[in-house]
C-alpha cells in the first residue's frame, strides 16, 4: 500500500513500444518516490595534467583525423578526432566482409573491420558538454557528422553508432569529455530490432511512430526543432529521448542551424539530470538508421538521441531475458525533469 | 603488436551465434591476457544475524510456497520456495492479458500479472550454492521444477525465468545464497529471438544448434549427461554454457538423476571461476523455452545454463546497439578454465 501511495496509485505494468520492440516491466513495489531517486555515484572529474586529450598533448594520442579549426598546425584547436588507441574494430583489415562457418560451431564469423573513432568536445579538462554553449555542441554534432560522412564512403560499413560515456561505471575510461564513432561491417541486433517495430507499427497504422508521439503527459521540453520526452516505455528510469519534430531517417541529414538547437536542448536535459539526480554518470546514444535505408523503408525510420542515467545496475534476469524491470513510471520521470528549477548560469 | 602476442596472434573478428542471433566484436586489442583477468570486486557475503533468509527468521520474510522437507511445522528446513517481499509483477491481478494502447504514444500495455518467488537455498547464511553437495545443488534445481510446473497451470503465464544474482553488483540485494523465478505473462524479447535463431539454422541445416555444439576447442568440463562450454559468440569474458547432451526444450523435464549430475558439473564451473577470476560476482540464467512449444518448434528448441562472471559494465555502444565487445576469445578462455586447478575439497 506504502508503495503504491509514492507512485499516485499506479499498479504494475507491462508496457511494449514499437520503437524498442521490447516489453518493459514497470513496477511501482519496487520504486523509491521518483524525486528519491540520486547517483550514489556522482561524476567529478579529476584535473588531471597527464591526460592525453588536454591541449598540448596531442603528441600522446592516437593519429588525428581531422581537427576544429581544421588547420593541423592551429594548437588552439577547439575540438578534435582522432583514432581511438584501443580500437574494437580494425580500420587495417583487407578483406571486410568475407564470412566463415565458425569452428565445429554452428556459427558466423567476418573479420573485425570497421572505424573507431573519439571525439575529444573540448581542448580543456575541466569543461564537460553541458558547460558549453549550444554553439559549442552544435560543432561537436556537426564534427560528428563530417566523420560520418567520410566513413560511408566506405562499401562495407553498414552502421556507425555515435555514442557518449560519461563517468567510469557508464564505461568511460577518460574523464576527459569526450564521445565515440563506433563503425560497423553488420546491423546490430537492437537496430534491426527496432526497424522492424517501426515498421510494423507503419504497416498498422501508415504511420511513423517517432512521428506520432504528442503526450503532453510525457513531455518533458521543447525546442525549435526537437522535443524531449520520458519514453512510453523507458527501458531506465529518467531515459530521455530527444526527438526531431520533422520525420528524418539519418542523423547526418541535419543542418548546423538544427545542431545548435539540439545543442541547446541537449544542454538542458543535461542539467537538469546532473542536478536532479546527484551528477549521475550516463551515456548518450545516437540512434539512427543504417547506412543504406530502401526508399519504402525510409517512411517509417526516424532518428533520435537517447539519454540514460546509470542509477542502477542489471542483474541476471535483464542478461537472461532483455526485459528490463524499471521502477520509475515515464508520466513520473517527464514531471520530475519538467519542474527541475535550475540555476542561471554564469 | 604486443596486444596480438598475448592473444596468440589472433585478430578482431564478429561472430554471431544462431542461439543468440546478436553479433558480438571480439577485440584483442583491448584485451590483458585471458589469464590476468580478475575481478576488482571479489564477492564474500557478511555473516549477518538479521538476515531474514537465515534459519529461524521465517517470520520476517514473505509468504512461504513450499519447503524441503514439505512439512510445515519442521524447523529443520533445507530450502525454502517464497513470495519475493518486492515483487516486479503481481500475482494478484484479476484481469493479467487485457491489452490496451498507451495514452498518446503509440505503445501497448498489459496489466503486471505474473510471478516473483525466491528460493532460498540452504537455511545458514555462509554457505554458498558452490559449498553445498550435487545432490543438495540437485535439490534446489528441483525445487525450480516443482515451482515452474505449479506455475505452468496458470494460463496467461508464457513465459519463466530462473536465475540466481551473486554479489550487489550482479544485482543481489541479499548475500545469503539465493535465486529467484519470474514468471511472465509475456514472451520477451531475447527468448524470441533465440527462437528465430535456432529455427532459421533448423530451417538451413535440418539440425538442432545446440545438439550441434561439439568444438574441441570450446569444451571445458562434461559429465555423463552435460557439457560445459565457452559458447562461440560469448557475450562476455568468461561466459560459460551448461548444455545437456540429449535434446530437450524445458528444463523442467529434466529428472532428479540429471539434475544431480547437473549439479555436479554446476558446483565445478562455479568452484573454477571463482579461484580463476578472484570470486567475482556473478549470474545464472536457465535459458528454457516458452511455455507452450509447438510440435514444430520442439526439434530445434533445446535448453541450456548460462553463466555470467561480472567483470566489466556497460556502456554507450552496448545499450545502444545490443551488440557486446568481449576482449577473450573462447577458445582462449576455455583453455583457461579446462585448466583451473581445484584443490580438494574438505
Amino acid at each position: 500500500m506504502a508503495s503504491q501511495h509514492q507512485n499516485g496509485g499506479r499498479s504494475t505494468e507491462l508496457r511494449h513500444d514499437p520503437v524498442t520492440n521490447r516489453w518493459v516491466i514497470f513496477s511501482p513495489a519496487r520504486a523509491k518516490r521518483p524525486t528519491d531517486f540520486k547517483s550514489k555515484n556522482p561524476q567529478n572529474p579529476n584535473n588531471n595534467s597527464s591526460c592525453p586529450f588536454c591541449i598540448g598533448n596531442e603528441h600522446e594520442c592516437a593519429p588525428e583525423i581531422f581537427r576544429v579549426p581544421p588547420d593541423l598546425n592551429d594548437p588552439n584547436w577547439k575540438l578534435r578526432v582522432i583514432e581511438n588507441l584501443y580500437p574494437a574494430l580494425s580500420r587495417n583489415l583487407e578483406c571486410p566482409c568475407e564470412e566463415k562457418q565458425g569452428m565445429e560451431f554452428p556459427g558466423r564469423v567476418i573479420g573485425g573491420f570497421g572505424f573507431h573513432d573519439v571525439v575529444i568536445e573540448n581542448p580543456v579538462h575541466s569543461v564537460q558538454l553541458s558547460d558549453m554553449e549550444p554553439r559549442e555542441i552544435g560543432e561537436v554534432f556537426l564534427a560528428y557528422k563530417k566523420r560520418i560522412q567520410q566513413i560511408l564512403s566506405v562499401q562495407s560499413i553498414k552502421y556507425v553508432q555515435v555514442f557518449k560515456n560519461h563517468g567510469v561505471s557508464a564505461g568511460a575510461s577518460m574523464s576527459h569529455s569526450h564521445s565515440q564513432i563506433l563503425a560497423l561491417p553488420v546491423i546490430p541486433s537492437s537496430v534491426s530490432a527496432r526497424l522492424e517495430g517501426m515498421k510494423e507499427y507503419f504497416e498498422k497504422t501508415g504511420k511513423c511512430s517517432l512521428c506520432e508521439v504528442r503526450a503532453k503527459e510525457l513531455l518533458i521540453d521543447e525546442s525549435s526543432h526537437f522535443i524531449s520526452i520520458a519514453p512510453f516505455a523507458a527501458t531506465f528510469p529518467f531515459e530521455i529521448w530527444i526527438i526531431p519534430r520533422v520525420h528524418s531517417s539519418h542523423f547526418h541529414e541535419l543542418d548546423f542551424e538544427k545542431m545548435v538547437d539540439l545543442g541547446g536542448l541537449l544542454k538542458l536535459m543535461l542539467r537538469k539530470i546532473s542536478l536532479q539526480l546527484n551528477n549521475p554518470p550516463f551515456n548518450f546514444m545516437i540512434q539512427t538508421s543504417p547506412v543504406q535505408v530502401k526508399e519504402s523503408e525510409s517512411c517509417y525510420t526516424h532518428w533520435f538521441l537517447q539519454i540514460v542515467p546509470q542509477l542502477s545496475g542489471v542483474g541476471g534476469f535483464e542478461i537472461g531475458t532483455g526485459c528490463y524491470i524499471n521502477p520509475v513510471f515515464p508520466e513520473d520521470a517527464a514531471k520530475v525533469m519538467r519542474e527541475v528549477n535550475l540555476p542561471m548560469q554564469d
